[in-house]
């Protein structure tokens, strides 16, 4: 099969490219871990050349990237789309990028200028594209992470979202604080102290200060305390607040977009709280959302190939 | 004047010590940065001998010490005392130290064991016996820092107390997060964003970790957004967390305990939520504790100075 673009995900500390047809699937994938994180924008056209390369293909294969090689300390800034946001309008407002052989497009990102509800996503946006194009209908969509993000989504529009710190005060809390010597594990284990924990956050979350200290002195005075008991407590209380925070009761069910650990302490924690929820890669919806954008960008590519 | 005994505050990283007369009152005072953090169990004797030497006193003068000396990773544990607990009992449960010139005493800690609730304390268990003699009537009493306190007293009895995790979350957002791009400044500036994300976390604690984000959305995209603002803005959500979980609306006036740039955070904060309260300085009050615990501890030594 003749490949038609490459669909680049480049985030904070990962790059994903699959070689995709005319019709949208894959015939070939690379990843590695350059990112935002990692390169200047000197950096981000010989990454991109090498890894075209490795695929084999010329100066006459387009390149359409999401995530946060549009950031300003990215590659080349693409400027947000403000919420409400279309989602398939991400394809109209992709930025070229100039002086690379081949024909380089990055997606914006989307912001929500409201006072008290400042917000920003990179990448995210592409993904809740593909899931848009799966489902029509309203919808809550929760992407967990370093910065989980609550989307609502009306008939293919953005209408508002939130995000939470909640991975990122996860790290810190688990490596660098008092509460990691009460700690151990690498992920939680999903034991009965993870769901005590969610119920708890859930039903006092103004308390989190506190109850995260809880950690650390029950460690130091509870019988048959053991330290993967506390990473489970950690990451109860964190999710447990994050829900409380973002989810309103009204709420109808929610689109968990996540896979591996993520998907299951989630899954766990809206079990407790009485949620309702479908379970979806983020990988296909990310490639789908990059698929359905290159079609608008490059139509003669995808109308060449088919006719 | 004929010292009495020496006062010894030993915390994490920090040593004070006070020379003390039999009357209680300060004849010298010696401070430096050793503490938990970086003594093993040998070191602290070598630490007190130089200070002892400093101070130009021998063998005879006993040694009364409060905080994390007391800890398991301190030099000696003293077990805890449980809640409720009476204030001045701490000085019949000072452990004797062996293997020293000196007699030398460290004070309890305090435990809270309530599922849900636990507890510790160490150091501020002397400040409080030090509040409790200056007022012998009910009080709510805040003692801010990286873990901070919030202790009800009743007619010298410690009934329950609650650590928030505040100054250490804002420390670890400040320094390593996301956001420290978004802030500058060593300490907040006190201006109107800072008592705006006071009452914003007091009137939705549970969104807290989607309010922490909007520090970092909101300087990518407001205009006239400046760092210190950010500060601002991280310290104000966080303290307004710590009072919206601690404090309930019908507890009476707070015993604030801070200097400092606490004080004028905790003050400020607690102007936003309506909250009257008293400022005092710790370091009288943690004397205090100590001089009264030393007079239960070493009596003979106190009656024969005054006889």
């Amino acid at each position: 099969m003749k490949p038609a673009f490459l669909a680049v995900d480049w985030g904070t500390s990962s790059f994903r490219a699959w070689m995709m047809d005319h019709a949208g699937m894959v015939l070939d994938e690379r990843v590695d871990k350059t990112g935002m994180a990692t390169l200047t924008p000197e950096l981000y056209p010989l990454v991109l050349a090498e890894h075209l390369a490795a695929f084999g293909v010329g100066a006459d294969v387009p390149v359409l990237i999401c995530g946060m090689a549009g950031a300003a300390q990215g590659w080349r800034q693409a400027p947000y789309l403000d919420t409400p946001a279309r989602l398939s309008d991400i394809a109209g407002q992709a930025i070229r990028v100039s002086g690379v052989a081949n024909d380089v497009r990055i997606l914006p990102g989307i912001a929500q200028r409201l006072a008290g509800a400042w917000d920003v996503m990179r990448g995210e946006e592409t993904i809740l594209l593909g899931a848009s194009l799966r489902s029509g209908d309203a919808m809550i969509v929760c992407l967990p992470g370093t910065h989980s993000k609550w989307a609502v989504i009306r008939e293919g529009r953005l209408e508002s979202f939130d995000t939470a710190m909640t991975g990122e005060v996860f790290g810190l809390l688990s490596q660098h604080s008092t509460l990691s010597h009460a700690l151990a594990g690498e992920s939680p284990a999903l034991g009965s102290e993870f769901e005590r924990a969610v119920a708890e956050a859930l039903a006092r979350p103004e308390r989190i200060l506190r109850k995260l200290f809880s950690i650390r002195a029950k460690s130091l005075l509870a019988d048959g305390w053991n330290a993967p008991d506390g990473l489970d407590r950690l990451s109860g209380l964190l999710i447990g607040l994050e829900i409380a925070g973002t989810r309103k009761p009204e709420d109808g069910p929610v689109m968990l977009i996540a896979s591996g650990i993520h998907r299951e302490t989630y899954a766990r924690a809206f079990a407790v709280a009485g949620i309702s929820y479908e379970a979806l890669d983020a990988e296909p919806l990310v490639r789908g959302g990059l698929y359905h954008a290159a079609c608008a960008i490059w139509p003669e590519v995808f109308d060449r190939d088919t006719g």
